[in-house]
């Protein structure tokens, strides 16, 4: 079930999705919301740190694990603008994080396509959410580093 | 192609698990190797971190990013004493790391179940290295935690 809570905590994603975009970086941001209130949010920053672990959903696991003081977060939901690749799918599924809602599909690096069995059993996955948006940017990002 | 190379790595790689052991984390080290030479080595921090992110091989990996200033470890080895899970071996598969050693395997958590193709398609992967130790370490260490 998508909630108008799900669009607006996703625009905060896209939000941090053009953040990374101003930076260089590939433009994807994510959220994490535990009782209604964002604990944490990021962006790539595999560029600026070069570091390939630097996903959005990587920084700001680590950083909602420090906020909580906790390692397992399923009563968190995670936003993130695109879906996760298998390394975030399988984290967000190792913090068994309780939800996942993300923007537009990514055929090419999902983790539907490389592990589609990582998240949590309980894990609730709601996919569409400001997808138009999410993908424009992304599109947008690589049509600009071809030129 | 196992060398003696190999043995003496996957040797570092242990102590970093043992160490890991001694401060109660869960005992897996890991060890990357370039050019012969050690550039980084860490095991499992998950509990002195509170992160689930903090398995041995991405802080490897971030920490041989930091020390090459790259964020491709093409031409590195990454030394694992346990088979790494989904979310390790896609951060291997995106640092396009060329080669993985690993100890014992791993049935339940082990990428080769969840995520077996995300390995860079050049990755040489040779596996069986100290893989008594390694395995003894994680029995030794599940079975004091049942106690």
């Amino acid at each position: 079930m998508i909630t108008s809570e799900d669009t607006r905590f996703m625009d905060i994603a896209l939000a941090e999705a053009r953040q990374a975009y101003s930076e260089g970086e590939v433009p994807i941001g994510a959220v994490i919301v535990c009782n209604g209130q964002v604990i944490a949010k990021g962006h790539n920053q595999v560029e600026s740190l070069t570091d390939i672990t630097a996903h959005a959903e990587m920084l700001t696991i680590t950083s909602a694990s420090n906020f909580l003081n906790a390692k397992i977060l399923s009563r968190c939901t995670i936003y993130v603008t695109i879906e996760p690749c298998a390394m975030c799918a399988t984290a967000i599924g190792n913090a068994q994080i309780g939800r996942l809602v993300y923007g537009a599909s990514e055929e090419k690096y999902g983790y539907r396509r490389w592990a589609p069995e990582v998240l949590h059993k309980s894990c609730k996955v709601v996919q569409g959410i400001r997808a138009d948006e999410a993908k424009q940017l992304m599109v947008s990002f690589f049509k600009e580093r071809r030129k």
